[in-house]
């Protein structure tokens, strides 16, 4: 089969594969109908990964229809079309009993890390039970994709660690996919305003178009005095960090109000200041986490009863075969203008 | 009447000042019987809290007899003995109706800070009715002088930010008085280990007699090992920080389990480095507070019912004529092992 | 002034009476420009409420201008316009440091219960820095009269209560104007269904114009049947009792899922069944509050950032004048088709 | 293998039955060593429990030793020590995957109910993975018994539902063996006031001797009066139900504070009445639950570190070939005063 091979730092190719087979019991084997790049898939072409090895297929996306099940699978069988969440979770150790399915200790983001990934025509889903979710017939499957780790990561890591509400005030910090996804989905608690926070004017329009009601371009270095101005001096109650990078949660911790919420989604390569000279009275919390898609029931949820349309986040199209071409296309998103660029197989 | 006076950094006298008078309607004069010192008072005389100018009357806890009160106090009399609690708050501002007292737009820290304070014969408290509260009859005035303070501020930004739950794994870091009283209030929640982490031999012995279940002395530099072994290598759910410097936080940030809360107790002169590059998929909560006194009807509540007792954290008594050699005790504690240092006017 | 005055079970009038002062230095006299009949004036009419004595003005709704303040009202000045809370709280009490302002030891509803109301040309009222709101230049007073009483009850005690989440599913028992209101507030937190559920189809038919996903006339008495259908047999997560009726709580009882919630809104008069032989092992929570007005700030926040438009609850306007034709037409609300009619000062 | 047969309303016998095998790669067959018998197994032998028909073999606690392990277990090996959790639960449903296991959709109280249960050598547990807990070395396995199913339940339904906090005031209605073993774990979160209620000095003066603070013997019918003279007219914060009956639900109403929770862990068999005429606008809370086990990890480290002493929970012990005694024994506690009899295998 085809599938996208990591192959060391700033290497990768469009190689043959054997298709995978069942490894466990609980295992499904599932034949990928659609999948998509994550940033995270360029973290690991920058060598930033260190658990992915090369000769790693990547990809921890997607939608397909089921090809095989272990005989302990009760929940799918062959052709079931399915949702593949980018966590996979046994269910049973004691993280997952708290729910913290991130890190399950048989289990956790292991597609296209330390296990061959979505980017191919097949692949082999651990846990399959737990990890895997039935579409129902006549679901929008391009939208599905993006339940598979964009939707859950914003949903969780930014919007409910964030503790969004009612009349609150919230504040994007970068608006790539991610924090777009954070948008979306901060919409579900009401908050009475969305300030988005970008360098690029291109995605502060696309904010805007997704329902932010203020957009700051923080490129001449004053975004904390414009978000102060805009909540009379207050500050958000939710900082929403979604780049992962020194400058931008300095940012979060210059605008966060008393009493309010830094909820991290960024991947960070380095640590950063935090100013707790500052902050050590400020009565603030500071939140990490790597999803644990407990949200991915209710995602579907609000997708069927239409409060989310996750379309929108959908700029570009290819086939497996383009998929370098996919690549280049969301690498480049300052040019191309790409969101999430979605690929079929 | 005699009184403590900040005169500017490392300055301080005993000082004859006219007794205090009522400025507004919602305002009680206090005739203080006890007050003790704390670790901010030090704080204020190296010049660190500018919010505190040369003049000031220092002192933010204590207890008394209510001396007089404005036309709109309902709550108390002249005669009632009262607790001062450390933070005065109005009860209708934006800030105290979300119960964060310590921002109240009126109050807040402000006792012996921007206004004079209890280390007095006397002192004015505004907002009375929500900054006081009677003394049932028969009362240990001597541990209500605990609850001022150092007991909400520990249950409050330690115990509470850090969920301490029954059954769950805390480090107390820094045992100080601040720390063991963090360890007293965390054994309302029953957790299964208290580790207490400090550089003084004679602190751990003091907080293994509190009920610490371990104790690690921190001077080699090898307290994370020594967490992580007795954690099985999981860390700790709830690390306190209960010291304000960076080797401090980084120890917590060391030792805390995925899942975890970093709860900072800490007043930090200097910013401190946050791990993101390792801590970002950890799923960790860090929090900080100035303590909101929320938890103080509780407090009183639990040292009437004998579940908690504070008299051990009293270590030292002086009477307000020797109040210098008390800061000298207070200040010099690894040589004099002093806790807390209770003063009688 | 004109006031329309209770006098006793089936008996009311518009009455001359003179203008309210000031009794306490922490009241304010407010010269009432807009106000509304509530189904609890209707209540006292009935003779249900005891607390109410004949003689008494009603109302506890309206927006108004203040005329005089006391002197230990602090955040309001003569001539600001105010919203008027139906709740008034010392913010100082045991309770209303819990938040619990309902329960306020000197206040709570009292207004147009056991002291003069609403209902009348100017009204007095009590701890006026707790239990008043500034009303910001330009917004629409009408829809802030919504903000008195109707809204916070209905977002509290039904939607607050009953936990509705981005996802659920939600079931409307009633859809009066209380009920209808829980179906705005509800739509705040983007649940994947509301099912409206009433004897008449008029008001099912505002109530899927207000966002209803389905609506059930129960006046068949199988409304059980419906919903189960609706729901795939599992029931709903939240039940919102909006009548007070023993009917009405039973078909709570019948329709909530496993795990749910049922948070009663209804003013009661007998009790009800509670069914613990089929309910004890079902994992279910039941509510019941008076409003705390907790949320106000936030619906007023809400209203501003125009995320709840309340202007369609309102039918009807009258003058103060015509205040015994607004009862008439309130109380008649099945041929009138009354919501929430407005009376003009 | 010898077992204790259920043959049909208040008919019993210990009987000869093969030894249970697998029948799924989720089971384990765990030789029993110690069980016990629980309220529940009482009212099947009333005939109240429609799901467990005649021929099925009894209990639902117990510790034992793993005999066999179908090929999906992976948590479990051939001589493991394990505790038995009264819940199966797959881990996987969507009743299991928001923690609520006892409403698992191929599991929930299902063993000595509608499969067979562990009064017996040999038990069948499906889903072991999830349904067992390993014993570390030296543990004390009957106290151990104590954690299958009381002391979870005590916990969940009635502790945590309650929302006990340091501070509260807590009355457990009824003392039986349910009833002590909330009194147990309410002790975690040391509220400041326990009163226990009961009909039997002698149980009151068990629940003294467990650490109720007062005890009231409510036999006069006044037991409403004695609650709020102790609790200063208030009531309580928490009302646990313990018993099951009308009465006691009743007192639950008359004795719960404004605010406050009652939480139902008794087991009724008839509805009984709910008097929202005057708890509508109390802001009362109601919870039932059947236990979701999710409690055990915590019991277990709670037990490991000594805060929780379940041993004088025992009061009788008795061999398997005596369990018809320790059914007499343990449905006659007035007689015999007994709480938990042990049953060794």
């Amino acid at each position: 089969m085809k599938a996208l091979v990591y192959l060391g730092p700033h290497n990768k190719a469009l190689q043959d594969r054997p298709k995978p087979t069942l490894a466990a019991p609980t295992d499904a084997i599932v034949r990928v109908t659609r999948t998509t790049i994550c940033g995270t898939d360029l973290h690991i072409l920058k060598g930033d990964v260190p658990t992915c090895a090369p000769g790693r297929i990547l990809g921890h996306e997607g939608v397909g229809i089921v090809d095989a099940v272990g005989a302990a699978v009760t929940a799918f069988k062959v052709g079931d079309a399915v949702l593949i969440s980018c966590v996979s979770a046994c269910g049973k150790c004691v993280n997952c009993r708290r729910q913290m399915y991130s890190h399950c200790t048989t289990g956790g983001w292991i597609l296209g890390n330390s296990i061959d990934g979505t980017q191919a025509e097949y692949v082999r889903i651990p846990h399959a039970d737990m990890s895997l979710y039935p579409i129902p017939p006549g679901a929008d499957e391009e939208a599905l994709v993006m339940v598979s780790d964009i939707l859950p990561t914003a949903m969780e890591c930014g919007v409910l660690n964030g503790r969004v509400q009612p009349g609150s005030s919230v504040a994007i910090v970068g608006c790539g996919p991610i924090g777009l996804a954070a948008l979306l989905t901060a919409k579900f608690y009401s908050p009475a305003e969305i300030i988005a926070i970008d360098l690029d004017d291109g995605r502060l329009a696309v904010a805007k178009r997704f329902g932010a009601t203020s957009t700051v371009n923080s490129s001449d270095g004053k975004a904390n005095e414009a978000v102060m101005k805009l909540t009379a001096q207050r500050g958000v109650d939710t900082a929403i960090e979604a780049v992962g990078v020194p400058a931008t949660f300095e940012l979060c911790q210059q605008i966060v109000a008393a009493g309010g919420t830094i909820a991290n989604i960024g991947v960070h390569g380095v640590k950063v200041d935090l100013h707790l000279e500052q902050l050590w009275d400020r009565n603030i919390t500071i939140t990490t986490r790597l999803v644990d898609t407990v949200s991915t029931p209710m995602l579907l949820k609000t997708l069927h009863a239409h409060q989310l349309d996750p379309k929108p986040l959908i700029t570009h199209r290819f086939k497996l075969d383009q998929i370098l071409d996919a690549y280049e296309t969301f690498a480049h998103a300052a040019e191309t203008h790409a969101l999430k660029v979605l690929i079929e197989t």
